[in-house]
């Protein structure tokens, strides 16, 4: 599944390398933009389904809760391949309507996705605003960074499942590590 | 297919009564918290279907675009469901990694999914950021609030279909106008 996922990344050219600041500040020499892998149906259905049949790794659960925003849409697709419900989790509560910083009133079983995950934070986060709302059985990412986050969360006591790790990707596509 | 989605409605308890200030900042006295059907299995996979069926309306497409963060799950439901590409357009572009106002790369014809329409004001700022990358074909909401959303758009030249308005779904409900 790595070198299918690995040769997706690639044609949608969403392995750029240069100087980038990812979202916990810290700094990286490539950065992986798996958001362009939604918009074209091949990569979207494929991916899509890549992330459905690694969920089956983890636990029964009954509700799929996205990381806003990037990990909404597979979560979606994810929820609907295994008929089962979604749900997100904001970065921050919105001001207006009936806000809330989880939307979807997940119950019972839940798995949390993300896009990547690199030192797991935006996914620990998502799982203290689930407290209270439903289990979290565990995690799971398109693609792992290899940065902590599988050893942070199993701390936190939740799995993380990835569909590939940065390095298999790397390996695939024959760079080498830098 | 009004009186079905007005049952899933009532059934998660997403209409509410009381005293709202809505996104574009009016006041109003119901509130339509469609999220809410997310998080259940059975809501979630009818109401894709239906929004799936709906789309039928509109000129055929190659991306479904999401309003974020609401209108994503829905958005990504109905691109699996059609083996189309998904993509989606942020409240504001993000500060860290490779910042955009639209994610995932849509390309071709669009469709601007968000889960309500009220003065449209949403889907107008969407398609303003679809500007050269995508053509929109229409957009597609889960119910049209009738604010003037229909009309506005179409003054745009964007046609706005819904599964269902809310003076159906008010009627389904038998509950009187307010």
């Amino acid at each position: 599944m790595a070198c299918e996922l690995a040769e997706i990344v690639k044609g949608r050219g969403a392995l750029l390398f240069g100087e980038f600041t990812l979202s916990s500040g810290a700094k990286s020499s490539y950065y992986l933009d798996l958001r362009r892998l939604l918009g074209d149906a091949r990569s979207f259905t494929a991916v899509s389904s890549m992330l459905a049949e690694r969920s089956q790794a983890l636990e029964s659960y009954d509700v799929v809760v996205g990381v806003a925003t990037a990990g909404i849409p597979w979560a979606a697709a994810v929820a609907l391949l295994r008929g089962k419900g979604v749900a997100y989790v904001r970065s921050e509560a919105k001001g207006h309507g009936t806000a809330s910083l989880v939307e979807g009133m997940p119950r019972g079983r839940c798995v949390i996705i993300d896009d990547v995950a690199t030192t797991g934070s935006s996914i620990k986060r998502a799982a203290e605003a689930l407290s209270g709302l439903c289990d979290v059985v565990g995690a799971l990412v398109i693609v792992d960074r290899e940065e902590g986050a599988k050893e942070r969360l199993e701390r936190e006591g939740i799995r993380l499942e990835s569909v590939a790790k940065i390095g298999e990707i790397m390996k695939c596509l024959d760079i080498s590590p830098r």
